[in-house]
């Protein structure tokens, strides 16, 4: 280690710091300070990157979770040539790279960062897919000691100790402030050493401003099998003297006079080209096969969506060995247990984490795996900002909502997925399908697969009748119609179980003389905006939609949406509404008036 | 303590779970089996609770974090005369207040649970909101082993400890095993005892059916200052020895030939009641003050909306004492910093924990607490899951999401809120708000503060105009028309900052002689539906939505739930999609087509 560069090059990054940030307004200058010492060794020593080819599955991967120190990581890039010194310049401006948290609008930014205690979890997905490549890269995750309160960071860790993820080194930035005042440790780091230690973690505390501190720390974590933690002390704002350590700095930065004292105080401006190290091979990451084959099985009538659900699942992970499996401790409800014992090696128990699970399935996807992510439709609420994330950073995740609605009935509202749909149609890019009988679930994941962006499966526990059949088709953005005639007098719009009540009114109408049509609207995003809106125009613009959901967000608004300008509609939306209790399936349907009689008495209403 | 007594009442409380469990043909037997005898000391020698009066702030508090053990507490219930036998036969029945996980069905339940690992933070409030009384109520949280693997278990404790909260017991039914397998922690207690330990929570490791221990332990934590965890090894099925520590059993129920045998192997039925003790004091729980006054402060032009809220805040609690303040390390930006200076013993830091924040509140709500929560928009998806449990909760809370949108600017997409309207809607009986100017914020606040359901306002980072008094109302469910004519020829709706972009618009289309309405929607839940149907009718049809917030689930999607069926409709949404990036705020409207100009241009396309 050359400490006298280093040290020179830890001036002119402390130097690019402060001047982008006073040249941008705004930007985190003294969280990007304190960490300066550790990018410094970590590129230059440790880590083996090669910036012309970000896909080379053998470059180590590093991940920025303290995402608003991203100026010190752009000074960084600065330094080792991959982005010009110019180019700091634009530092948060409109169009420019270099954002105010690290996006992939960088090519050597993997995830966007910046909502925290995200990191670990992606970091430890990547380990993990990383785990079988010789040389084994690794994997390095910048944290900073404010986020270490996110539970989401404490779930990671047991996590990847009970996973034995050996290639992984945490490095925590502990400057002490968070925004508002102090972190939630303080300056008590060997209660944060106790506890990443009884996580499973080998833990050594540093001074986080030593080179020579930071370089042996390194070499010890990469030398032997973790997971490691590294906790550095530092100093927030260390360099420019009136900011260090201070409160009331966090999103401070200098204005002219200040800044040009401070350059004055650092030093002159030197010409420093640190090196980073290529790795030894070069392949780069691949990605699924091409096409999947749809081989569906031969379903019994009825059959629950989610047991079709999960014989797809074991369809795909045997024919893509690079396809992954995450659940949550629910595999034997959400039926991927089949992958589970078929295909042990491409399956991850995630515990009941759905945090972790989703930002492990998020960092699978940056090195080339498939992932499906599966676990009851209500506790991906407690992902969606890691679903946010994954979305903003356009990974790639199939992510199965089982146990959806009202109408599993007897465990009660707790468990009842109401309001996924409304989620997960906000994430920018998602796709959102609901499969209502064993045959579309099936042709439907298959489906999923073949994208490029994050998308999104609803199931059902109840069996539910078989609709169509192996060889039906199921293109995202359309829809099936059933019944149509020109003497249609209403269009009803369902998908899932709720269909299968406006099958059964649809009869029941019939029987007395009244035409309804029914839409399979099992794509709800992209929808079939053209066939609804058609349909509609062909009864009159009557519509009612039906779904086992809340109002807000769901199916009704998305085709509300869809056909929004068409002139004259007559809407009715069935929907579930207040706080459910436990009762049958089939009772549920009724109390939230959901079921063929509500559907029938809204037609009546209507015609 | 009686142990004869209670090996009876053991034996009877079995009796009667899988007597239960096998009625209902579900529910979850084995859990609610491993923590008999936890739950019989500590009821009988421990809980001070008057069933008469849960509504007695001198109750201590219990909370069954693991709620699918549900069976277990109500047998307990019925041992205790809380309510009678036959009632236990009801479990899972449509109607019944024995749902499949604890609700506010039963008097004795102040949360729902069922969403695991969100026992303890509520229990934290609860504690918090109990500490200043005389003599000192104890909140006891009964968890399972398998939800400690959740990170907002982790988080809760972090801040438990560094809160000092001294009168809360958490007892983990370490049963070791989850649903589908092993929990995380299996049969490592000691590793699991490492880390509360760690954590700062005073622990010991028990064995969960030796009455004796479990009496001794609990003694120990009621009369020293906590936090005080309580690890008790279990067996999970104890007492139906075919289910014992047995993988398959977690939602297994007996059928009339196993219950049998299971009844005949426990012993026969005994006539066993526990006794309770009640409280010494009784005081009800008393709620805010009546009326508030709202005596609003000059705001200078410009204002951001954040500091008129912060504003509002400080009116609040300095009208009710009872009212808390809870900010997650972002108090300076949100905003409701000025409470903390003045306010100091009713505002809580709790760090960077969006989980346990929103968990902390609903406990404060229990025990009759006003609660304001505040982070930023964006980061309350962290915490949707505890939004909803506590919607379903019927919990009163007072959320804030601050930086709001894309107009927040440089700091980029992770920070801005562009999903949180959708997710509040979502939320049954929950009330949505959306101010555009000082006044509006700091009226709505205080309207707020007038509801007993969970709440939301939507403020932002940038000064906006004045555009009302601080005499103006602003009802919740009403609206504000500006420039209202007969010759108006397009309804813009719109609130917060897009609100100015539409009222330019306005001017900027009349002086080319193109009247139209705006409409100030601050009241997005519930909407005005009168108004604005009366206004699109008026204006031929004709309406635009223009809102900084994605398409799905926001103000337009209301506004069309709230049209739809009103005829002809010309719709046109302008909203935000893709990723957004970095750039100053005005630059941000203007790219995600949401600024005066777009607001031009689909009028012109219209009229």
């Amino acid at each position: 280690m050359d400490a006298t560069l280093f040290s020179q090059a830890a001036i002119e990054m402390r130097r690019r710091i402060i001047t982008m940030t006073s040249k941008a307004g705004s930007g985190h200058m003294t969280s990007s300070l304190s960490c300066v010492e550790l990018l410094i060794v970590l590129f230059s020593q440790f880590i083996h990157y090669d910036p012309i080819f970000p896909n080379n599955i053998f470059n180590d991967r590093f991940i920025l979770s303290k995402g608003h120190a991203a100026p010190a990581l752009y000074a960084l890039y600065s330094l080792a040539g991959w982005i010009h010194e110019d180019e700091l310049e634009s530092l948060r401006e409109r169009g420019s790279r270099l954002e105010g948290h690290p996006t992939r609008r960088l090519p050597f930014i993997d995830v966007a960062t910046g909502s925290l205690g995200q990191g670990l979890a992606v970091g430890i997905g990547e380990a993990i897919g990383l785990q079988r490549l010789d040389p084994q890269p690794h994997v390095f995750v910048m944290l900073g000691d404010g986020e270490m309160a996110e539970g989401s960071v404490w779930e990671a860790m047991a996590v990847g100790a009970k996973h034995d993820v050996s290639n992984i080194v945490a490095i925590v930035d502990c400057n002490r402030l968070g925004q508002s005042g102090e972190s939630i440790i303080g300056s008590e780091i060997e209660t944060l050493a106790k506890r990443t230690e009884s996580f499973g973690w080998k833990t050594k505390v540093i001074d986080g401003h030593d080179l020579i501190a930071i370089d042996e720390a390194l070499k010890g974590a990469t030398s032997s099998p973790g997971p490691h933690m590294i906790l550095a002390k530092t100093i927030k704002g260390k360099g420019y003297p009136l900011s260090e350590d201070k409160e009331g700095w966090h999103a401070k930065v200098l204005n002219t006079e200040e800044l040009a004292k401070a350059l004055e105080h650092l030093g002159a401006a030197q010409n420093i080209h640190l090196q980073v190290q290529k790795p030894q091979r070069h392949v780069p990451i691949s990605r699924k096969p091409s096409s999947l084959r749809v081989y569906s099985p031969a379903f019994q009538n009825p059959t629950a969506t989610k047991m079709a659900f999960g014989k797809a699942v074991e369809s795909i992970v045997s024919q893509d060995r690079d396809c992954m499996v995450i659940d949550g401790d629910v595999k034997n409800s959400t039926m991927t247990q089949g992958a589970f014992v078929s295909y042990p090696a491409q399956a991850i128990e995630s515990y009941i984490v759905e945090q972790t699970m989703m930002g492990m399935a998020t960092g699978l996807d940056v090195v080339g795996k498939t992932v499906i992510v599966s676990t009851f439709a209500a506790f991906l609420t407690r992902a969606f900002d890691q679903l946010r994330m994954a979305a903003l950073s356009s990974r790639r995740i199939i992510v199965n909502g089982s146990y959806a609605g009202v109408s599993i009935g007897k465990d009660g509202a707790s468990q009842m997925g109401l309001e996924d749909i409304a989620m997960m149609r906000t994430l920018p890019e998602s796709v959102v399908v609901y499969p209502s009988d064993a045959y579309s679930a099936y042709a439907l994941l298959h489906e999923l697969y073949s994208l490029d962006t994050l998308s999104y499966i609803r199931t059902t526990r109840e069996p539910t009748p078989l609709l169509y059949g192996p060889l039906a088709k199921f293109p995202l953005g359309g829809s099936h119609i059933h019944g149509a005639s020109d003497a249609d007098q209403v269009t009803i719009i369902a998908a899932g179980i709720t269909l299968f009540e406006a099958l059964k009114a649809q009869q029941e109408l019939s029987s007395q003389g009244v035409a309804i049509r029914v839409i399979d609207a099992y794509s709800i995003k992209p929808l079939d905006c053209e066939t609804i809106s058609l349909s509609v125009h062909q009864t009159h613009g009557r519509v009612i939609v039906v779904e086992d959901h809340r109002q807000q967000g769901g199916l009704g608004e998305a085709v509300l949406s869809g056909i929004a300008g068409d002139g004259q509609v007559f809407f009715k939306h069935l929907c579930v509404h207040g706080i459910p209790g436990s009762a049958a399936p089939q009772e549920e349907l009724q109390e939230h008036h959901i079921d063929v009689e509500a559907i029938v008495r809204a037609v009546r209403g209507m015609v």
